[in-house]
């Protein structure tokens, strides 16, 4: 039996054909003369009324069709008489695929707070809300693909496993097939990893960044897009400790490329959920007032959902040093007030309160700080040269800051000179044996190159307006939570 | 300075016009009268020929130029007078990024056994053979998420670290952050796995397939398409500790639903291989038809790499049950002469042996087998009804056979009915109450469904030709090989 998802049905429905429909039962809404009943199969967030006489359907199918049970509908395609719908299906036949008894089944139609939802994380996909988050988290993904394919960029697969341990991003899982009760020991009492499968000591990966790098500089422009991990005690909203990260990398590129590609490309791929996800935005669009409408005025935001996504798409981003915006921070008022939690002066990572007033109060649009103090980055960013307003303090760093939500994107141009390069390493304490392999693409063939990360998570925050991270993946994985 | 890869200044090149490239040095050529370097990079198989004058450049600055070396290039583009190139770079101008000294530098221009280009995996992307490869990876991977991208599924990230042990599909590596030398115990004197990271114990994921059909049950059509993982001690040419997994799931689906799905897609995303690496994939037949030739005549294939693609997009798969083609194999010449090394009778797991004689003698195409013995496949597939040949006895599974490759796609309709697969996991010895959320989607709204499985890295390999598959992902894991 051929049928059609719903979201083309609804877009190339031919009034008088017969069709058929799968879905589950949103609601059930039963009046004098008719049974209405509200189906969704998952391909969009509007729903399907099918429609029985009072009375057609037999007493035991009726009782069956309650909210979350699963049915195939065949009947006639028809303008709607009623408010809310253009068209609707009048049912010839119903078979019920999957009964969800009403006593037993957690999601009735009703609103659920998003903690228990997170409960039942292998059901809630079955709701509006999530299923707009999962359909736009595709369309993302699906956007950052094709972004980068469109600009000559190959997706390159970087290990998950990884013994290498001198990244430095963060606190690491280990990977290991040993005995966890007796595991073999060397002499001294160490474990004796050689004898772990690997032959060594290996962990999941903190970010493709080092591997990254080989590919760009044999094939030129790359993206890693792939799961990445932190074994970080963190209980908040805004991180997990499994969460998917895209890192492009680019052959030639300097800091000022390298703006523009972040620019360009986070862009690109909102403006693309705006284009292919108008439905599902514009439903969680609505969520946030009605969630706005519950908190004090002045903590309402001052944009809603679409807006601030068109904000970020239509406004060119501010670019400025570091060292500059330290100063216009330490002259701000709330500075001045001694308002802002933490005290800024030039060498402190900013805190997100201070991100947050460049970008919302300041600039009121999203900024680009750049060069950033070297004792406060990575090992692998290129030094500024001697023609610097900061030589040999600062690197060429970048840090993409959005309304709300802080830091976005991190990157920078990287230190390509072999000497340089170890003498950070040397200076931070990781072995350059250690890393011999990304050490020889500066011993052979070196070249500028530039790239950024972005934690995938973070987007979807963003372009859901949702406000825990946990909301954004489906099974989220975080101190003491692993379900599913 | 703006630039163009090499791969589109080839394209849209106008003679005349000053141009810059930048790459790294293939191999550098002296005549008596001028200097020729072939420069690459990596956005194309097909170097870019930059020519110099005799004497033109300082003696220093050509000593430098050796493979390997990274460069930036300005001249004007002229027709070339030698064969080979339609075009060439007169210099006017060279950047030494970085040099790549000839006694140091490892991938001299000559021909490197795979073997060694496997110890330098984090240089290898700098051949033809292995850009190729990775080129062609990239664009196998667009295929796939434009094929379902176009098709209405979503892109669906399962979990990569799961407290799920009950797939059964194969050994799974431990993630855990428990000191390792001394793990605390419970009382009876286990690892106290509530005081891990996670709470519980935890490992990799062998497959999203379970929480990708949560996913299907709720939006209809989902993909997965991430690593996943195997603890097993093998050290072959087919198999890897961490590879990439595609996984389909679709509601509605039944296995002739989930068959045709199967062979469009494969069948499509090779020929997107085929339109969009035109280049690259002749290279490698090349590649294959030299080292062919290398064999003994009765070793080499009938079909090079670019025909056996072919084959595979033009023709039908052939599909039959697994009852039908053990008939076959038990009447076969191989099966009466005793040359199969494993013996075929209703029930057996097939070989390697007898998937390939069904392949490449008997059918000569593509095959697709069904409805296998339930004992040898796993519980989640849906068992044949009463109507069918073989009621009760066999699963409604698949899996699609290639030449040369054997199975590359293995899936099948899964059991829908609550109470079967209740009894089908006590059957296997899987405690219902491990699973008690996929459960969940037999109790609640239920719906027939289908899906498949298959391994990026096999596909990869039967596009490119090449022979063993750690030549076809970036850094292969295996066991005690964890490099990069």
């Amino acid at each position: 039996m051929s049928y059609l998802p719903i979201q083309q049905l609804l877009k190339t429905a031919q009034i008088g054909t017969d069709v058929t429909v799968k879905g589950w039962v949103r609601t059930k809404r039963e009046s004098k003369n008719a049974v209405f009943i509200a189906l969704n199969d998952g391909s969009t967030i509007n729903n399907i009324q099918v429609v029985a006489e009072a009375g057609q359907l037999p007493e035991e199918t009726l009782k069956l069709i309650t909210t979350g049970a699963c049915l195939s509908v065949t009947g006639q395609l028809v303008a709607s008489q009623g408010a809310g719908q253009a068209i609707e299906v009048k049912i010839s036949a119903v078979t019920i695929y999957g009964p969800a008894d009403p006593d037993k089944y957690p999601l009735q139609p009703k609103r659920h707070s998003l903690e228990f939802l997170r409960e039942i994380a292998h059901l809630r996909p079955r709701t509006n809300t999530f299923s707009a988050i999962l359909r736009i988290r595709h369309a993302l993904a699906f956007a950052v693909h094709k972004y980068f394919n469109d600009n000559g960029f190959f997706y390159l697969n970087t290990p998950i496993i990884t013994a290498s341990d001198a990244e430095g991003a963060g606190e690491m899982f280990r990977v290991t097939t040993l005995d966890a009760t007796k595991p073999p020991l060397t002499e001294e009492g160490n474990v004796d990893y050689s004898q772990d499968f690997f032959g060594r000591e290996t962990n999941l990966t903190v970010s493709g960044q080092l591997e990254g790098e080989l590919g760009a500089l044999a094939l030129g422009k790359i993206y890693t897009f792939g799961p990445t991990f932190r074994a970080e005690n963190s209980n908040t909203t805004r991180h997990l400790a499994e969460f998917w990260m895209i890192e492009p990398e680019v052959a030639f590129n300097d800091l000022e490329d390298n703006m523009n590609l972040a620019e360009d490309f986070v862009k690109t791929v909102i403006r693309y959920a705006l284009q292919h996800c108008a439905d599902d935005l514009a439903f969680l669009d609505n969520r946030l007032k009605e969630e706005e409408k519950t908190k004090k005025k002045e903590e309402q935001s001052e944009l809603g959902l679409l807006e601030k996504l068109q904000f970020v798409i239509s406004n060119e981003f501010v670019r400025l040093t570091y060292t500059d915006a330290v100063e216009i921070l330490v002259n701000s008022k709330p500075a001045k007030k001694g308002q802002f939690q933490y005290e800024v002066s030039w060498g402190v990572d900013l805190q997100s309160e201070h991100e947050r007033y460049l970008v919302e109060k300041h600039f009121k649009k999203p900024v680009i700080l750049t060069n950033y103090p070297r004792a406060i980055k990575a090992f692998y960013m290129k030094l500024d040269e001697e023609s610097s307003t900061t030589p040999g303090q600062t690197v060429r760093a970048m840090d993409v800051l959005f309304p709300g939500i802080g830091e976005i994107i991190g990157g920078s141009q990287r230190e390509d000179d072999f000497d340089k390069l170890v003498a950070r390493m040397h200076e931070v304490g990781i072995e350059p044996e250690a890393l011999w392999w990304y050490l020889d693409t500066r011993r052979f063939g070196s070249a500028p190159h530039a790239g950024f990360g972005l934690g995938f998570e973070r987007l979807v925050l963003f372009v859901t307006g949702m406000g825990n991270i946990r909301d954004v993946i489906p099974f989220p994985r975080a101190p003491k939570t692993a379900e599913f």
